[in-house]
């Protein structure tokens, strides 16, 4: 199926279809100049079906993991399209995860201010939430995206059959992101971690949490309000990632980083429960100093205090302000439970 | 005087007026954090009017000239800013040429993916043109501009004051941009440099030429169309100014560019009598073949055609298109006259 994201004349399709990547003459421009950029976890039989489709492809791959997302890479992908003389209409393709797509992303924002840019999701992660919306950026100094931009893709391909090759562990840990979806936006989305079947109703969590992502995305493309619900267990599981890097997954730092700042003990016993099903960690030991400490220097904080999402109920979230004040105190508290 | 640049959610005002710059605290909060980026060519006296006037600035410095527009001095800011603790809700202010303008505007457009952007321009060429429409860049291995963003100022600072310490060829090499204006839309202000008193004028050229600049942005924020007449001379005048750098300033090399594109004899000669008065030169030995390299790398350049500007009649420009052959064939024939 195809669904429109609205962002006036930057409005974008996103496809999500069982084989999808297969057919790419269908859905895009096969025989511009094209840039790929993927990693060396992704398997080579998917940079392969893509490069075989593309008449005129140069294929750019990175070390997995995090660190790839450096001024390092960023700089040796752009000079890359320059040797081999890319022009502004031509395009570049993110095959990978959410490291790839952050990279590509910010890449294509900034190659002759600004180029097409095409996301093509493989993991859960990806899938779910970061080939959509925009966001794109590197890392520096070590803290996480703090140089990037707001540019949309022209399409976003989700093929669910590019997921068979991902690890298990990287395949929950992308789950832990519709199940946030759920707890910020949509009740149903989260029964299904609750009580349903979780591989089986996959194609529904995709399409629920891309739904879910779309609607708030359109209603604020650049983050001024609502958007910032997106920012759930965030704010703390940027920080454990950081700080405990590379012990924890993205996702899996945001289940902790959600189960640390839902304040309902109600809601937070249903999350872990969650968690658990989808052997994510639950428990983490909080060293409450160097957690506020990355808190505050993140790019959403402000001069004395941090915006926090709060779960009323399941399904529906709004966001406030605490002062550094509020946020030690909840973390000291968090340290000694 | 205040004119307002209007690009919906984007818009913003530009103050021309002298001593404006010493009002600060009339059209910017001087209380905000600020970081600001200038070179060692601005005058001592300038910096210290902008930083006693702001309660909380960072003063970064860069070399003076075009290696500063470098991936080098761009990270090294970001990472000043970073160790210096800016949020998103600070603001960059660019105080210098069009060299700062550039950095500082890529600067501001990624640091936490986008911050509020200051123009306080302290040259002609910088006040004419490049300190609004919102093209930020540097360059990388030799290509001018060819990694950057469009990313508006907040509010840009006209003061004609701050021209009186600028070196007799930086003045007469900003006006340049001035006298493309009068060619591409303003016949008027094209009198101005054939008849009238420049340095009488001067307000008169920066009015006339920041309204011609704001209408043709206004109508095509990200150079879809209209905008590439802004281009005029500069196709080329990026060629020469690449390929023959240090030579030649940025005004001269596309005063020279305009003269080797301008295919009307009579404007020509009309456009070569403004340049002299300018103290500008007017004759090159065109080195075809090496600037025919650079040209095809340029980013407006297409796979086999490049748009070049066309003059009517003065104060009438219109695109066009040339392939690669025709611009040999031109470049040529300019080698050899």
């Amino acid at each position: 199926m195809k669904m429109m994201v609205d962002l006036k004349e930057r409005s974008y399709p996103i496809i999500l279809e069982k084989g999808c990547t297969q057919r790419l003459s269908d859905v895009l421009n096969t025989s511009k100049k094209t840039f790929v950029i993927s990693d060396e976890g992704v398997p080579e039989c998917w940079k392969q079906r893509i490069l075989t489709q593309l008449s005129d492809a140069v294929l750019f791959v990175v070390p997995q993991g995090e660190d790839s997302k450096s001024f390092e890479w960023y700089e040796k992908a752009l000079k890359t399209m320059l040797s081999h003389q890319f022009h502004r209409k031509d395009q570049v393709i993110a095959l990978g995860g959410g490291v790839v797509g952050d990279l590509a992303g910010f890449v294509a924002s900034s190659y002759m201010r600004g180029i097409d840019f095409i996301q093509i999701p493989t993991t859960t992660l990806s899938q779910i939430d970061s080939s959509i919306g925009g966001k794109v950026a590197i890392n520096v100094d070590g803290i996480k995206n703090c140089v990037g931009a707001f540019w949309q893709p022209k399409l976003v391909l989700i093929d669910p059959e590019v997921l068979s090759t991902l690890p298990k562990r990287h395949f929950n840990n992308g789950l832990v992101e519709a199940l946030k979806a759920g707890c910020i936006q949509d009740a149903e989305l989260f029964q299904i971690f609750e009580t349903g079947n979780i591989e089986e109703q996959l194609e529904e969590i995709l399409l629920r949490s891309l739904m879910m992502k779309k609607r708030v995305v359109e209603e604020d493309e650049t983050e001024q309000g609502l958007r910032k619900i997106l920012n759930f267990g965030h704010t703390i599981g940027h920080a454990i990632e950081s700080y405990s890097m590379p012990q924890f997954y993205h996702g899996e730092a945001v289940g902790l980083g959600m189960l640390l700042m839902c304040e309902d003990e109600t809601i937070r016993q249903r999350i872990r429960k969650c968690l658990s099903r989808l052997e994510c960690p639950t428990d983490i030991d909080v060293n409450a100093e160097a957690l506020f400490e990355v808190l505050t220097m993140d790019k959403k904080a402000g001069k004395d205090s941090v915006s926090v999402v709060v779960i009323d109920k399941i399904g529906e979230a709004r966001v406030e302000t605490r002062n550094f004040a509020q946020m030690k105190e909840l973390l000291n508290r968090r340290e000694t439970e």
